[in-house]
């Protein structure tokens, strides 16, 4: 490091560094910038495109791999969350560091893998995913934190499959569709997608319903299914 | 978001979420993570690759318009530093956001634009960029950050211009490159160049010496010159 | 410290300690905790007991001495507000130790001067005050920050001048008191004050409707009117 | 509060509102500040003062009972640390609230019950305390805390009791008496003791050896000896 008369500005970095809680597990939720539009410029299917889940869960792999302190990941949807052993030392647990450098691994990742995925849809853009960073004290905590997560994917799927049928094959415009699911219930959405499209909602991937979960297969390893919640059906070893 | 009984986790996130202080430029330094083995892996020119330099640029160019706010950035070596106007209010400044979203930006974009660079040698496995973020309370400070950086640049530069030539030209190992250059000062480094091996140092590329300095041309946009330090002469307009 | 096994517990200590951002004006504001309960206890007059501003000042000024950073302070109902100078390294800018040290010596003293301007009430219990610090960039936003205050000021004690009268004076109850000015603006409240109680609002001492601003009056110092918002004429010198 | 041009000011608070993690246990402890200077104005017997320790039990008493989240204290010197149940929700686990109040009220109640301890040495001015917050996951690391905490006090007091025997008793000045003592350790303490001046360090009050431990004893309570260190025998209930 220069040692020059402005090397004052250094200690202002002071001021923004700050240091996970020890003896915590850290949860790390990579979330897409813009996924909306990023997903319709690449023509995903609707409402789930298996060729990205299938990309989400390479990057996530190599977040797992890169980041040895890393026990379990679970994602869906356009977000991933890793947990870090409550052990870990990382970049002597610096929030910035951490945050920044999961995501940056996981779009670069995410780029570098793409065209294995999607083969004859070229890459238009460079996609970006922003991060945060959560201490929690104890194993339930994070059991609860994924049990969230699983609900959030169920609720949305749900949503999304009733959303893209009646517009996909009830013929319906987007707004139209909107409406009609306006103000209806779990039970409302399941009638729905069986009675207008012959859908049996529970019959659907596990994959699309509940989301992905990686577990470390490794001797020694922190036994992820600690952290499984309940429902979840989807393991995905690695390395 | 999914309301059940788990979702209590949420309120947990609220003792990470630093916000940044308001009315403060803040600059956003992206930094390579474990980039002399990726150098070495994909065979950069030593002691400065133009490709990769420029690649960087084309990085930061990226991420320069991604962010709005972002009204100036500097590169050298493996790092790239980028300002966001005081006025910015770009996820209401949270410090996890801001540092992941970029970091992820910068590194999205490099693997993408790597086959414009370096269109012979594959790209052997993603790379990534950890990054912090600072606040300034005024112009001054971030121009003496841009010159505290620069004599960093300065500093390793001179470095590492003598020690490959030692090595490329001097037939050195590199332990005895390191060792000829131990406890010498930048006029013995200037001295060893010019007398063995006729290089003068301050002919060499200024963008080697001195970095890149990006400045948003903008009717409009905030004078990036105002951060300009004094001996900083490679200047890179975007759009 | 003791250096044993159980020492670990210290590094802890790192994840709750805030450095405040360097080169800023540190504002700390001390505020009563549970007064409405204390004042009665105490049998403070009503709407302003010139003894309890007294011994706020009072208080204040011992703050200001014992920490010679303080360049100004303001004091207004049960909350007095200090000015650090930008260039402090008390405790080295860390949150809690300048929160906790300025409103302990605030207390301290509080209690030690209560006699002096209560000979006649005794102190029934020990009173406590919390305190906040706010890092601003500019001398600007501190003249700002004095402003919000002192308008704080002004808009509680035109309320509370109305309402002790409608009580004290008009015969009223609390809550009749309460109804009866619930939707007025400050035109109806000094319209109320004249027509009904004969009062001049703009007649009371400044110190009430105003609050008192501490001025350090030593060679050298930061000259405190620069932070004096411009409606303020009550001004303490102190030592 | 005010809602003026001048109300902007108000969102620089968020910068320095840190929220302690929730579902840990919160330990506060407040230290004298500039305490040597202030037992030598007040004539402190040395190496240890009963009225000082039971003034420091009787103001942590009213933290104690002040702050119901409050589950067990321990003090020692001029230091006390509390802790705090963790489901506290206090100022909604703010720092420098829990920070600020909690040192504020020490610091009353220690000048408002000055006199009851020391009836003929009147207070010569404020004394003032600092304090920190600290976040402990688990029962066992508050544990340690406490065991660390008192290993000190054990050390401290042995160097201490030493240090006074051979100014007191010894006729040393204290510079002698500080080499005399230098890079001795804990045997070689209890042996000076011993055959020196005939102390016998283990029969001399625990309460100077191990400090004083505060349980809550009411109904319901969380058992404080879940947090007593093994060796700390000094008990005292409250209320």
């Amino acid at each position: 490091m220069a040692n020059t008369r402005f090397a004052y500005v250094r200690h202002f970095e002071q001021a923004s560094e700050y240091f996970l809680p020890r003896d915590t597990w850290l949860v790390i939720r990579v979330d897409g910038r813009g996924f909306s539009r990023f997903t319709q410029a690449h023509n995903y299917v609707k409402p789930n495109d298996v060729r990205g889940i299938q990309l989400m869960n390479r990057a996530a792999m190599h977040v797992a791999r890169e980041f040895n302190e890393c026990c379990a990941a679970y994602g869906q949807s356009d977000e991933y969350s890793f947990v870090l052993h409550k052990s870990t030392q990382l970049y002597s647990r610096r929030l910035s560091k951490i945050a920044s450098s999961v995501s940056s691994a996981f779009s670069s990742a995410f780029v570098f893998h793409w065209a294995e995925y999607f083969p004859t849809t070229p890459l238009q853009y460079p996609p970006a995913f922003d991060s945060r960073v959560v201490s929690y004290p104890t194993v339930q905590h994070v059991r609860d934190y994924f049990s969230w997560r699983q609900a959030d994917c169920h609720i949305n799927n749900l949503y999304n499959t009733c959303f893209w049928a009646l517009v996909q094959q009830g013929g319906m415009t987007p707004p139209e569709a909107e409406a009609r699911l306006d103000g209806t219930f779990s039970n409302d959405k399941n009638e729905l997608l069986y009675s207008q499209f012959g859908i049996n909602y529970n019959t659907l991937s596990a994959v699309f319903r509940k989301g992905t979960f990686l577990a470390k297969e490794e001797p020694g390893a922190f036994p992820a299914d600690a952290f499984l919640p309940g429902g979840c059906t989807d393991l995905l070893p690695w390395p």
